[in-house]
């Protein structure tokens, strides 16, 4: 595989505040409801304590996220990588920063012998759906040849 | 919530090896390559060891099993849940215990302030998406309205 034009690196504690702040502008930019930047804080920090998650970054302060968890399951040797997000600060969208946070788990599952690496993504998100698919990702069960669907069940909602 | 039928218990190291004689049969079961019983034993092993998953279990020895795992997550304050399997064996299906080991974890959802709990699903298996929809699993996402898809790439194959 090339250089990645993009270093992308594994966030440590002092990124929660930034991880945050980013995470807080996608979600105003997508009209998601979100908390503020200084709630949000907690949730990075979790993540960036707990033993199987961790953030991927690009640049320092960072400008791209990609949460990842890498979990055992039982149908497979290795772990499997569950990549929550994927974001890039708008003013630099279209430069390949995504597709280095992308190839940066998929290399580190080929090194460390993770398969599969997962994405849930909404269907008529066409965009993510065609980067998605430009990097190998498919929505086809190869044991089933049939299509799999992300459930979910909000609690005390 | 009534008190369940059948009482639902998390996985002990001792219980790896009939987790994997379970996994090991649902997947002769279901036509899935298997690995066999003794390799598959080191699978659940990892997992019981690991800090973020777990199994849950009906009986000793297990009859049901439910992997699951809970990792902090992003969009939540509290933890995601995942179940990643849920299987009964043959002989004691549509007596109630994979309805128990889908309670459970929605139990301790809401005790321990996890939301959501997921699941991934082949379209075409409707058995189990009925299963599901029964226990208020839905695959659209509240944000966008959007059906929610699961997608993967397999690495090294």
């Amino acid at each position: 595989m090339a250089a990645d034009p993009f270093s992308v690196r594994t966030a440590g504690p002092g990124d929660a505040p930034v991880i945050a702040r980013l995470l807080h502008d996608f979600n105003t930019e997508f009209a998601t409801p979100t908390p503020g930047a200084e709630v949000l804080a907690a949730r990075p920090a979790r993540l960036l304590a707990a033993p199987l998650t961790t953030a991927l970054l690009v640049r320092h302060p960072a400008v791209g996220v990609a949460p990842v968890t890498r979990r055992p399951n039982v149908r497979y040797d290795g772990p499997v990588a569950l990549l929550d997000e994927l974001h890039v600060v708008p003013h630099l969208r279209g430069r390949g920063i995504g597709g280095s946070l992308m190839r940066r788990p998929l290399a580190d599952a080929v090194e460390e012998g993770v398969s599969p690496v997962e994405i849930n993504v909404d269907e008529g998100d066409t965009d993510a759906r065609r980067f998605h698919a430009r990097h190998g990702f498919t929505d086809i069960e190869p044991d089933s040849g049939d299509r799999a669907l992300y459930l979910h069940r909000e609690i005390g909602d």
